[in-house]
Formats: structure tokens, C-alpha cells, sequence
């Protein structure tokens, strides 16, 4: 048995959405999963306590930062990341890939590794596919993400044929490195840009490496949301259906109905997190920007059908307040918020998997609701 | 009965301090304490549950931030301050008047009020005795202080017995203005400088106007501490003894120690919730800099004799790194711990009192301790 496995319990008849248990060493997670952001080893403004009470039982958390500061030494000598910041669900760690790439002129791709610059300090720094692994195993997360190249949109066929095929000749290393699969289950990620034939030959690659997971990577990083479904269309049927499936960096209610449609079972990104500290509230009749004039004297709620502490005990006008005074209680009342709508979501599609009317929740979504 | 009033249940008998109850519409309070500053309707970073959590029971609110933002008329609009920041517990608000002083070049004083210029926008303003009494009674805080003069230091006799003459004069046109004394408690204050014929005659003063309750005001305004005890060594004693007596400004342990033993029963200051944001820890060892590198390695608490949620979670090492990090965690967690550290020392003063062994109990704390 591997660190991490899927238990499912129903796949849809009309859909390919699967509701299901992502078994961990660190709990289990009911699927299709939404995981809040942990960049530097919290998740901004909020406590173990407070992602529980959100519901949340897995976070992510990003290697990159924590390599760079504090270190990843430090945090094993803590007695690793779940020690270190107090939190006892589960942990998926990604590679750095994604944050490296992304710094453009600042670093240096070589088959070795990528050469790279510090953004705390300058500082030259160098991940691998070895080191990315290596970092993630002193970290102790309970899901270790491949070091793969993320490949810019748009870009051309070849940059994206060759990026791939470099990603899975990394992600063979990474499998080498990872000495500790009795508590860490290692994800590999299909890459291939926006090309079909790619995106089945990466996956037919890594597949043949039989991980415990896999995940979509290179969407959401600019294209049109048509574009990154039609994709999935076609990606997410090669992947084997006994194992769990990632799509990472994706956050928004729509995208995330969509990508569960199309048999994704978990997805993470920063923007719940980021837009609440820029004061803009998510909720089931769409974003509302709290920071602005129209709240100043609204004494309700952000939302009255949020269960969320936020929603139960503060006014929009209070709240509003706290961000206009820049009060870090307005951000930490706006990320428990988002946070809790975005479980409460998940929880709904979950059920509308269990009780067959996912098509009809979503219908209920988009058109009532207005999420588009 | 009036608003407030304080049940003495004991008096030291080798020195002033003593023991009570200070009951208020919002809950009976402990004295001798120590109130956290919640300057603009939120204790810094922290919500009232976590107040509670602290023991806190009674928190200061400053007018003049309220006064300009969100403004006093929104607020009771709300329902009033308690209702506005959802906490139950009992609240003091200052005047303003120390806010409106320290702008010095941005004001000018009037028989009739002060002119100033917000900080905020630079709008001119106006705050007089019955404006800041009628924003008080808007806030609907337990407790509203006068609006005084508070003379810097030094100063000379006649600008001290000038300002005194004037804060008792405002003192009166805000006794007239407060109509609300069954839910509100009018507290002068107690000027005159370091100069003991004018605290002599401010006392006088104000004491015929019979209220609920009394301030030492114009004291840690930079003075050396020996001063300011030697001012309440003559001060305190002049102070009607059934009624509350609040020592303004003041929250370092060894002058809480001192004020408690010349009669003090409440104090505030935003010294400890504003060191923790600067990364700065208070202990019974005396000040410890968290953000220094000797923290980076150290996996025990903050105090490992301390009970607050923060000792008991998170290690220095961690702490450090959120502060490093400039993550808001790191800012709630200090301001939790240095806030229950003083309720502590507070709940340890008492039981001192209560068990006759207060200088005991101070000279543990200095010698031992190393507080000084």
C-alpha cells in the first residue's frame, strides 16, 4: 500500500466527477478537494485551529519559499513541517518548479537543475529534480509534487514537446530520490501545453511510472478557461482511474465545478486567500468588494446563508472598517470567509455527486447564482 | 447606583494597594488590571473570543481614531461599539484629548476646544469637552473619560497650573453633557504635572464633582519612572478611596507592580500588544527578542512557565520565522502571548494581595526575575 491512495465510493453515470476518499497518513480527505495555500508555512492570517473549524484537511505548501527561508534543514530538525507550524492534517508540498520558472531573466534552465537567484536576497540558489525531492523529504509532506517545468501560455508546439520530455525524464529522478514512500506518495504532472498529442504523450510517460497520483499541470496560467476544459476533456480520461487527480492552481467556484465534470479530484490555489486580504469576499451571488462605499452602513453579513465565523458574529460595515483602518482582523475575517465558502462548495458538489444532480447543481450555479 | 463602581473586598496592610471588583453593564472585572488598547475598535490582530481566552475583561477604545474613522455616528448607527466589534465585554474609551495634544503644530487650543488637522487626511477638525462626551456616548463605552489636558514633561508651573485649571473646567462641561450615567461612567482625571501643590489642587477640584471615578493623568509621558512613583506616592492618597482609581499609559511589569502597591487598580498601555508586533516577547525573565538569530534554533516556547495558546503550540523557531516572513501569525501569536503574559502578572498581583505577601511577591519579581 502507498502513503496515499483514493477509496471511491461513486462515480457519477452522467459526468466523469467521481466522489471518493484520499487516504493520508496525516487523514482523510473527502474528494472532489479544494486545498487553502500554506506558501511559507501558514496559511496567511489563520491558525491550525481556524482551518479546521473551515473544514479544510489538506493544505498546500510551497517548497521554494520554505527552502529559501527558513530552510528545509531547520524545519526537519523541527521535526518536520507539520510540527513545525502545528497542524496535523495533511500536507502536499509542490517542487518549486512552478515558482522558479517563474522568475524569468532571474534563472537558468540546464538538464542538471535550474540555476536560479533568491527573490529575499539575491542570493544564488539551485534546485533539482534530486534537491526539490530531497527538500520535500525533510519536510515530511504527505504528498511530494514532481519537479517539473510549468511551460508559459502560449508557447510553441516544440518548446512544449521538449519541456514535457525534459519533466518526465526529471519526474524518473525525483521517483529515485524518494526513499520514503511508506509515508510520502509522489505525484507526477502531465505537462504538454495546450496540444493534444502532447498532453498523451506526457501522460502515457509518467503513467508507465505507476505513482500514486497524478496531476494536470501547466493550466490556469493565462488561457482562456474554454481552452484549459477542452484539455481536460481530453487529459483526465488517459490518467488511471483508480488513482488520485490534481489540477493544480485552480480556485474559482466555475472552474471548480467544471474541472470536478471532467473527473478532477482535488485543486489549490492562492486566490480565495489573496482577493480576501484585498477585501473582495467570494459567495454563492458572486464577489463582493467589501472594501467599497456600498458597505460602509450594511450591518448584515457578507453572505446570510454563510455559516462561516465571520458571517455568524461580524457586519460587512465592521469589516470593511477593519480593512479601510488596515486592521489585520479585516484579513483574517475575510480569509476565514473565503475559505469557508469555498469548503461549503465543495461539500455541495460532493453531495450532488451522492444524490445524481451534479448537472443540475451546476445549472442551479451558473444561472442562479450568477457565477459567470 | 451609578454605572460603575468598584467593591473593595480587601486593603493591603503594609501598603496601598488593594483588592476588589470592578463592576460595569458589561461584566465584574478583577482589580487590580491591566486593560489591552483596542485603538480602532479591534485589539490589534486578535478577536474577543481571543480576548476572552487572555482573561481580559474590560479593553480600551480611543475616541479620536473612532471619531475620525469610521466616525462615531456610523458606529452607533451599529448598535453601539460593543455591538459593532462583537465583544461583550466592558469598554473604556479615552477622550481624545491625549491623541489631539501630541499633534502638536496640527492644533490649537481654545477655551472652547481644539482645532486640529486629522492625521488621516489633514481635514480640520474639532473636538471640544461635549463633542468627545457626545462620541462617547455614541460609542456607548462602559467607562468615558474627561477631556483633559495632558501637559507634557517638563513643563513649567504656570503651564501646568494653566492646563490643570482648564481640564476642570472641561471636566464640568462634560459632566453636563453625559446623560446617559446609568450606563455610563464619567472618570476625571487628575493633572498638574510633576508639581505636588497643583496634583493637590487638581484633586481637589475634580473630587467636588463626585464621580464614579478618577485618572492619574499627564504620567509616563518620559519622566524617570522614580518620579512618576514619587507623583502617585502624593497623588493616589488624595483620591477618595470607594472610588475606582486608573493610572493612564502605564504597562511595563515593574510599574504595574509599583502603581498596584501606591493604590492603583486599573491601568492600560499599548506597549505590550505594540512590542509583540515589533517581534519583542515580555516574560517573567524579563524581554525577549524573538526575531533575533538565537531564536532560530530554539524549538521550546516563547516561556515554557507561560499557559497562553501561543507557549502552548509554537516554538520560538517558528515564531521566528513568521515574523521573519512577515507573516500575520506571527503577529497574532506575540500579541496573544505578551497579553496573557500581563493578565497573569495581574492575576499573580492579586493573589499576592489576597495572601498578604505583595512585597514578597514584588521583590521576587525584581530580584529574581530580573524585571529591572
Amino acid at each position: 500500500m502507498t502513503a496515499v491512495h483514493l477509496e471511491i465510493l461513486k462515480e457519477d453515470t452522467r459526468t466523469r466527477a467521481r466522489l471518493g476518499k484520499l487516504h493520508t497518513p496525516h487523514g482523510v480527505i473527502d474528494t472532489p478537494v479544494f486545498m487553502p495555500v500554506g506558501t511559507q508555512g501558514t496559511v496567511k492570517t489563520i491558525t491550525p485551529e481556524e482551518i479546521k473549524e473551515i473544514e479544510a484537511g489538506i493544505i498546500l505548501s510551497n517548497t521554494y519559499h520554505l527552502f529559501l527561508r527558513p530552510g528545509h534543514e531547520l524545519i526537519k530538525e523541527a521535526g518536520g513541517l507539520h510540527r513545525f507550524m502545528n497542524w496535523d492534517g495533511a500536507i502536499l508540498t509542490d517542487s518549486g518548479g512552478f515558482q522558479v520558472f517563474s522568475l524569468g531573466d532571474l534563472r537558468t534552465i540546464k538538464e542538471s537543475g535550474v540555476e536560479f537567484r533568491s527573490h529575499l536576497d539575491g542570493s544564488s540558489q539551485f534546485l533539482s529534480p534530486e534537491i526539490a525531492t530531497q527538500v520535500q523529504m525533510a519536510l515530511g509532506s504527505d504528498i511530494v509534487m514532481a519537479f517539473d517545468e510549468c511551460a508559459p501560455y502560449p508557447c510553441t508546439h516544440k518548446y512544449a514537446k521538449d519541456s514535457l520530455e525534459r519533466t518526465t525524464r526529471w519526474l524518473k529522478r525525483c521517483k529515485e530520490t524518494l526513499t520514503t514512500t511508506d509515508t510520502q506518495a509522489l505525484f507526477g504532472i502531465v505537462q504538454g501545453g495546450m496540444y493534444e498529442d502532447l498532453r498523451r504523450q506526457s501522460a502515457a510517460e509518467i503513467i508507465e511510472l505507476d505513482l500514486p497520483g497524478y496531476a494536470i499541470g501547466g493550466l490556469s496560467v493565462g488561457e482562456p478557461k474554454d481552452l484549459m476544459y477542452e484539455v481536460l476533456d481530453y487529459t483526465v480520461p488517459l490518467l488511471p482511474r483508480e488513482k488520485p487527480r490534481y489540477l493544480m492552481g485552480v480556485g474559482s467556484p466555475d472552474a471548480l465545478i467544471e474541472g470536478v465534470m471532467r473527473g478532477v479530484d482535488m485543486f489549490d490555489c492562492v486566490l480565495p486567500t489573496r482577493i480576501a486580504r484585498n477585501g473582495t469576499a467570494m459567495t454563492r451571488y458572486g464577489k463582493v468588494i467589501i472594501r467599497n462605499a456600498g458597505s460602509a452602513h450594511d450591518f448584515g453579513p457578507i453572505d446570510p446563508t454563510c455559516d462561516c465565523y465571520t458571517c455568524r458574529n461580524y457586519s460587512r460595515a465592521y469589516i470593511r472598517h477593519l480593512i479601510k483602518a488596515e486592521e489585520v482582523l479585516g484579513l483574517r475575517l475575510m480569509t476565514i470567509h473565503n475559505l469557508r465558502y469555498l469548503q461549503n462548495l465543495m461539500k455541495e458538489i460532493r453531495e450532488a455527486i451522492k444524490e445524481d444532480r451534479l448537472p443540475e447543481y451546476r445549472q442551479k450555479c451558473f444561472s442562479d447564482y450568477g457565477y459567470i
